[in-house]
């Protein structure tokens, strides 16, 4: 059930099999002592999970110099990790260094995990974050406004084309129109060498109500047909660079480090 | 008070120095008199407006053959105009010709005019009609799902830059990117002459509120710093054709019919 949840992630699926692995030699064993292993499993997850989020925050740390203005979509922070994030770890690292960083976060539409998660997790942490409509991401762009993007990956294919949450392919064709950076981070988990390409990812298709509602409220009329992708597929030749906790891959991706 | 109100859109200063103009000799007449002839300039405009909608219709047509799947962003149709609309109109015309026509509207966020408006008005009018979030509009262009992108305008600069609700310029690039035509429909009206460029075009700044909350419910951390322009400009490159009810305008722009 766990592995199935979400379709489109990979990493999700990657972590169930570790741990139906740890125990796979272990079902005659008393049900206390598979607990236990599983937990120990997950413990060293945690762990590796936490240290994954600092090798991107300091493989990714040269994207965010000292007065950079990073926009972002959805949320890869501190919220949807064990530790300081994917795409927010280099602003974690270099606000920590003591670089002047400013976040411009995407709402992000229908889930607003930029709005409610991103633009939240920033401002307790004191990093200057300024919350924008997805619309206006472009328009910030053309007024020289954004010196780089970063996005999390729920999926990268063996080709580096990239899943992740619906949006970001607009953001990548608008950051290539105005040649500013696009860089994905995310862990090597998320790299799946079983996708050839993007159109081999399936697509998590959700209910219309949270394209018809915001919080309860209706934002559409009743009964009018919506689209609702939760994720779209950026190509490869739009990613400038791919940040995983291995280093910095760049086209023609090959993965194999 | 009233020229005032909107600092973007243009042809409401063009209607207000118009009644002023009719009654700029009659100041010395009886108060019934002025407000007569108020009413009758305004009922002329009124008609106009109708006349100038189906005239856009007409020109526009052509964009909208059997079959068609129109991209359309905020509200530019009956709700707007007082006939049937401007980037509506030559789906109105189609529809009433018999041709099959499916409108994906953009919601626009913040103000949800494409969710509200858009989806309100087809629905009721009987042309099929899904709404999307602003970030899908990229990736149905990518899958195919879109042939042509009708918007309308609150103010074409002389050069043909024009000014349009904030996420026009967003989709302008992703049309130019997939290429796939980006239609402006606009009464003449709307051409300002006496702006040369999109640059020379104020943008009107919007209250915090209207993106820090969606019908009174909350979307991001109070206090949060946010982005609010009401409008962007997409440059004439992007621009494929400008129809008015004067006819199909192609660059290089001049307006001089």
């Amino acid at each position: 059930m766990l592995t199935a949840a979400r379709p489109t992630a990979v990493n999700l699926g990657w972590a169930m099999r570790r741990m139906t692995a740890r125990v796979a030699a272990m079902w005659h064993d008393p049900a206390p002592a598979i607990l236990a292993a599983l937990r120990d499993e997950a413990s060293a997850i945690l762990a590796e999970d936490r240290a994954m989020c600092e090798a991107i925050g300091a493989h990714g740390l040269a994207f965010v110099p000292d007065g950079a203005r990073v926009l972002t979509h959805c949320n890869a922070g501190a919220l949807a990790t064990s530790g300081i994030g994917t795409a927010l770890a280099p602003v974690y690292r270099a606000h920590a260094a003591g670089r002047r960083v400013r976040v411009f976060a995407d709402e992000t539409r229908p889930l607003l995990q930029g709005s409610r998660l991103t633009a939240w997790e920033l401002q307790r942490a004191g990093v200057p974050v300024t919350v924008l409509t997805d619309g206006m991401a472009a328009s910030l762009m053309r007024a020289g406004e954004i010196d780089v993007v970063l996005v999390g990956a729920d999926r990268i294919a063996a080709n580096g084309d990239v899943a992740n949450k619906i949006g970001t392919y607009g953001v990548a064709v608008a950051a290539r129109h105005h040649g500013i950076p696009m860089v994905v981070c995310a862990p090597w988990s998320t790299i799946d060498h079983a996708t050839p390409d993007g159109a081999a990812i399936e697509i998590e298709q959700r209910d219309a109500s949270e394209v018809r509602t915001i919080g309860g409220v209706a934002t559409a009329p009743a009964g009018v047909a919506v689209r609702n992708p939760a994720f779209d597929v950026t190509p490869h030749a739009l990613v400038s660079a791919v940040v995983t906790d291995r280093g910095v891959h760049r086209a023609p991706y090959s993965f194999t480090y």
